[in-house]
């Protein structure tokens, strides 16, 4: 019986398949060679889930993977026509990325209620100016997302005692659809987006959204750069329609040198980096070593991507 | 019958007591004239919290309030022989600061496991640099301080998943007691300080204790600044003995400009604000005013000082 074929992505530092030797034939492609190795891969791992080489390479001729992993939650740079009207399975990586992002978001609700930017600014001009802060108790929060990501920020906020509305696709038990979003917007303190990006999604926040909120409210975006309209969070911000925002994600990563958006006052920027705890690519290989087993032995595979909708479907 | 008199240290803004208007004769002093009014008050509301006009005015002659109280959680600025040793009752504002202090710790808690003060210096610099960020979740905090604030904080930690021990002078049911604090520090991912100013307590964060905690610790003082030897703060955290602190409060307040400890990497300055959520002021000069209100009918008092410790103690 010939050994099944490991296509990996290729990305630093590399995968650890070590508990694999013997079972898999593992190759490696950087961007440039994942075309021609396609058609000779049983599996691939999209290693260097950045990269948006996959739907550059997939469609074309010859045989392709019956199953693509990107350690990942996203799968907005995997997903064109040809791969989701083929039979392929593509696997995310729920479940390592929810309680580390959950915790990101709540750090950033708290520095904001409690200003520790202009705290920072103030110590490094060695001047003591004390200030009022905002209780988060009691505060409304808006959490766009009802996957597995946004339901945690929902948790941890609650846990914190902020009132908390998760918004989804479609209203559900204690969820609520996109066509109340609008509405809820008007009375949050805090709104971070969580949600997948999709053709129904991109640009969901734009000028538009920010008006409808308070100008004390602040915004928090961990999901996908292209969910905003970055010019006109940019306004929405200098002009002081919304308090403050704080992003982790750009439409281009890394963010330019030259972006505007890097020295807008009230606005912070993160390197994309909400759910990467010390040690998060060790447990992204492991997970996929564990869902390649399952493979191997011909049983189904968690965390199976909705193809169509562009994100694993939670079923409540 | 004569009404009462209510002598207020002066701060601004003063207090609002229009709900005993015709109810009590209200006098105003300022540090320097204080000495001359006690003889002649019934009740000294100290709304200079940050004052010691009272420990210095208070030894002397005639009569003296029966009732003293600080609209703040700390009793240490007032606190002389001489009243301890009288029959007048000291009160302070339990209830006011113990959830606003609890959010702010865990913010800090929270801003220095994701490294928020890292991420804003490489924003002004324009620099996009991942790294990996610390999970709160599973990690150890120990509380030293077993009133309601440190309580708050424990509990608010322990709501994002941290397992939290909180030390007392004596221990009780889930407080450990001071003896068990050295061995708790060695363990300890967070070390919180929230214990009242006595002579007991004073010091008590030396190089000794600095040096049992993990070079991986971070600490945080919200109690008094007397608690610390800052000094040796400042070699524990620029020598790395732990990875950093967050200080807010301090020995000299308003911290001078001069001070060392604006500037060492690693630590973070604020000016004693983590108690203080707009409206503060407010809430306050009410709970004065519901206690004045009980005063007055000759019901007892919350909130009273056991003047020997220095405390309100909490009655498990």
């Amino acid at each position: 019986m010939s050994l099944p074929t490991l296509l990996v992505l290729r990305a630093d530092p590399p995968p650890r398949l070590g508990r694999l030797t013997g079972r898999v034939r593992v190759r490696y492609a950087d961007e440039s060679a994942l075309a021609a190795e396609l058609p000779s891969a049983d599996v691939l791992l999209v290693w260097d889930f950045t990269s948006d080489a996959v739907r550059a390479a997939w469609p074309g001729e010859g045989r392709r993977p019956g199953w693509v992993h990107t350690p990942s939650a996203g799968v907005d740079r995997l997903l064109c026509p040809e791969l989701v009207a083929s039979d392929t399975v593509v696997t995310n990586a729920r479940g390592v990325f929810e309680e580390p992002i959950a915790e990101y978001v709540a750090g950033l609700v708290l520095a904001m209620a409690k200003d520790l930017p202009g705290t920072l600014e103030l110590q490094r001009e060695r001047r003591w100016r004390h200030r009022e802060v905002l209780p988060v108790a009691g505060s409304r929060a808006v959490v766009v997302g009802a996957g597995p990501i946004g339901r945690a920020v929902a948790s941890t906020l609650r846990a914190l005692g902020v009132r908390t509305a998760v918004v989804g696709r479609t209203a559900r038990p204690r969820i609520h659809g996109v066509d109340e979003l609008d509405l809820l917007l008007t009375r949050a303190d805090w709104v971070v987006c969580a949600a997948p990006l999709t053709e129904s999604t991109r640009g969901m926040f734009d000028a538009r959204r920010f008006g409808l909120m308070q100008p004390s409210a602040r915004f928090v975006n961990v999901g996908r750069g292209q969910l905003v309209v970055e010019d006109d969070l940019m306004t929405a911000v200098a002009k002081r329609w919304i308090a403050g925002a704080a992003l982790d994600v750009f439409a281009e990563e890394p963010l330019p040198p030259d972006s505007a958006l890097w020295d807008v006052p009230g606005l912070i920027v993160s390197p994309h980096m909400s759910g990467d705890t010390v040690g998060w690519r060790d447990r992204l290989g492991a997970q996929f070593v564990d869902m390649f087993e399952l493979w191997e032995a011909g049983r189904p595979l968690p965390n199976v991507v909705d193809k169509k909708r562009g994100y694993v479907p939670v079923h409540d």
